[in-house]
């Protein structure tokens, strides 16, 4: 693992990392900012299409409220990157655009093992290179983030405490963010689609969501297939539907404080 | 005025708008944040070498503690922009580098009025269009822009409630970031030194700030002639060096809460 930058931030670090990854065969990038408590627990961020680790890492504000609850914060990729590695003609398929499935279809086959590698890849260096407790995890993320947090929550029942999730792409095997790019990648949506795996009776940790009423986005995100979901099953969950909110980071940053103190809650 | 974006944060809107100035000769750029209470005070953050309106707007994450104040934040732009506006051979001269000074000389004359555009002509445009307090208004900055701040509020006395300013350019006139540009700007860096006009006997409104022990531009700063003349004026003010932090918004953001609670003291 090479430290690319490190600055410091709200009495903690904020650091940015490469390491190679044997999950997708490439050096990756990360940041993590650590409140400067030992062994703080861990809350993943999982960003949208286009995004890599820094996005949300200098525009989402989490930090503040990061080391007010003593909770560290890791930002993966959101892909795999480099000259080797194949990429869409547009901005939701390829580089950038990995939701956090593993391909096994194709010219994705080789490096787009997005879900190996946030479960196991970036884990395995992170709690070796880190002060950091690997039993208090938690995750959330922001539109294929989002998706990315609930799907991995679903799929892997215990490995996080708690889940939330910022306007998160829901039902994506009947989106035009999803339906199209799951398939590619796996050939199989409805295994990475939060809304078939709950409504398929798939537990999901205590979840916060936020939605804006005003996002652009709205019809792309399925959150009406997802609230019938959560109340079908009678899900423990908060779905929030936030009065002209928008899908930037604005509204991220507007809601982060709230979704962190209710991850801490659950990491404490 | 036209309204070039407006998101939803915090309860209020980060708007972007554009509109013609007279000062500049150009059309102008900036970013408001209204916390969406009538008649809201209104705090201006000037930005550093490089940036537009958009840096701070969404790096800093001024909007938290501003809403939280009921403050609104003004973000001007750093400089005249344009094919027709005359630029510099590196980031530290010309477009984005407009170090708040009226230039009088060369080919800057004609278009770098920064000091009457933040003054006059960019207020003038926001209290007729955004329902805003007029009689209250203090200032801030971060490097260029803490120079702006202080310099500004030097030479404008009862302009500013209070002023503060993150790791700024405090004695430019001695400086590599100062010297060459504001003599070729104004014929007069002296002019526009905070150090300068301190010691000539400016009067300073209530002041804090806060400038990082690593900062990698340190030498630049000149925080030591500005903290001794502080010191002989017998100024009430608030200086602090922050151990670890660099030049960076990750320093910037950390110390925002206190600087929003500081000036918020003096607006209310």
């Amino acid at each position: 693992m090479k430290t690319v930058s490190e600055n410091r931030c709200f009495g903690g670090t904020q650091g940015v990392y490469v390491h190679s990854s044997e999950a997708t065969g490439t050096d990756m990038t990360f940041a993590l900012f650590h409140p400067g408590i030992p062994g703080a627990p861990v809350l993943w961020y999982l960003s949208g299409l286009t995004c890599t680790h820094e996005n949300a890492m200098t525009k989402a504000g989490l930090q503040a409220w990061a080391a007010e609850a003593g909770v560290a914060v890791v930002f993966p990729d959101t892909s795999p990157r480099g000259e080797d590695v194949p990429d869409g003609d547009d901005f939701d398929m390829g580089q950038g655009a990995g939701f956090y499935v593993d391909a096994i279809q194709g010219e994705w086959a080789k490096h787009f093992h997005m879900e190996t590698y946030v479960l196991s890849d970036l884990p395995e260096t992170l709690f070796a290179a880190f002060d950091l407790d690997e039993d208090r995890q938690s995750i959330t993320g922001h539109s294929m983030g989002g998706h990315g947090a609930l799907t991995l929550a679903l799929r892997h029942p215990g490995r996080f405490r708690s889940v939330s999730a910022f306007a998160p792409i829901c039902n994506p095997s009947q989106s035009d963010w999803g339906k199209t790019q799951l398939a590619a990648y796996t050939g199989d949506a409805a295994a990475h689609d939060a809304t078939v795996l709950l409504r398929g009776g798939a537990d999901l940790p205590p979840c916060l969501i936020d939605t804006g009423t005003s996002d652009q986005f709205y019809d792309k995100l399925g959150t009406d297939a997802f609230a019938a979901a959560l109340a079908e099953r009678r899900t423990p969950a908060q779905l929030r539907l936030q009065k002209g909110y928008d899908h930037s980071y604005f509204f991220v940053s507007t809601f982060a404080p709230e979704h962190v103190a209710f991850h801490a809650e659950w990491l404490m």
